[in-house]
């Protein structure tokens, strides 16, 4: 059994963010986007916008609150919006991770949210990489996501399971902290998490 | 060592398939987005529009030629699109994959692809899920996860690596045989494989 003390890594070292990209289906995309994401709290965050997507790190409820703001602001121009966010945990690297396998899983807590006034949709899948972990964690990444299902039909924003994907719906701050709780259950038992998600707001053709 | 023969499992009940989510940054979104899905040619696939996100069922090439075809049709409206694809293949089912671990791989031909005239730049993430293969095949991701990269490399698509994300570019068509290569490459060795790739095409944040 290794009973060397897991080593103090911080969000940083531990490759904690997210790429978000926003789509906003209107001529005036252009405006709606660079004002969401000029608006947001972006305090702790590393922020990089790109042409595909916007790269942030840093901890996990900084993680939440700033996409939060950013999609829900997004939403409120009226404009049909898609929000696809991809969040990593436990790689930071690119091919290769820096943190080998083994470095151990890093805990957090889910962030507290506020509602948005935002209504959503949106798929979700949730990928535990590693179950290589240090002899003194217990790897076990389907009790994690059983308790993220949980977890999801505690804040009211499970709706069904369908092919390669769980469908959630509700305020965009519940949706988004549905999706951030699971991929933090699943990181404390698991160094390598990523977790996608794609939300919808204001579709013309939700139910 | 298991000498039974590997099932012969089809692209159906092998659970092989694909969500696309389709944005366009226009006005006309809802006309682009249904035309765009409309005009492709959809045979050998199970297609099923969603509010969120299109799934389609069925083999590889069948697949790769739909999205090929739904994404460059957007692409030549001129209006900025972004286009979310996720495949799967190895688990049929929802939250539990009704091919139990070790079903084994299935294996598939790498399509060929023509260019579409319709350039993209990509970010790409590749997740081999399930390494507790049979005894008579010889699991190995990393070693299909280079050889994924090699083929980006070969094909002119692949441009760097980033956080979490290989970065691709050219044409839609060699983008998405790309991604798929990948996924096709790594299920030689993994039963469960997904993949998410967003394009960006006519970005006018594009370098």
């Amino acid at each position: 059994m290794n009973t060397s003390p897991i080593p103090a890594y911080t969000p940083a070292t531990f490759g904690v963010g997210a790429r978000l990209t926003l789509s906003v289906m209107s001529d005036n995309y252009v405006r709606v986007i660079l004002g969401a994401l000029a608006d947001a709290d972006a305090t702790g965050l590393e922020v990089h916008p790109g042409d595909v997507s916007t790269f942030a790190a840093g901890a996990e409820a900084d993680l939440v609150r700033y996409l939060t703001q950013v999609v829900a602001a997004a939403g409120r121009s009226g404009a049909h919006v898609s929000a696809a966010i991809h969040f990593s945990r436990g790689c930071p690297g690119e091919v290769v991770c820096e943190l080998p396998d083994g470095a151990g899983p890093l805990a957090a807590e889910i962030p507290a949210v506020s509602a948005t006034g935002v209504a959503s949709v949106a798929e979700w899948a949730l990928y535990p990489l590693d179950d290589t972990g240090r002899d003194d964690v217990s790897p076990d990444h389907m009790r994690d996501i059983y308790a993220a299902i949980d977890f999801a039909r505690q804040n009211g924003t499970f709706e069904k399971s369908e092919h390669f994907v769980t469908r959630l719906s509700g305020d965009v701050a519940d949706v988004i902290q549905t999706v951030a709780a699971g991929w933090i259950l699943v990181g404390r038992s698991v160094q390598h998490v990523t977790s996608h998600v794609t939300l919808s707001i204001n579709s013309p053709s939700a139910r």
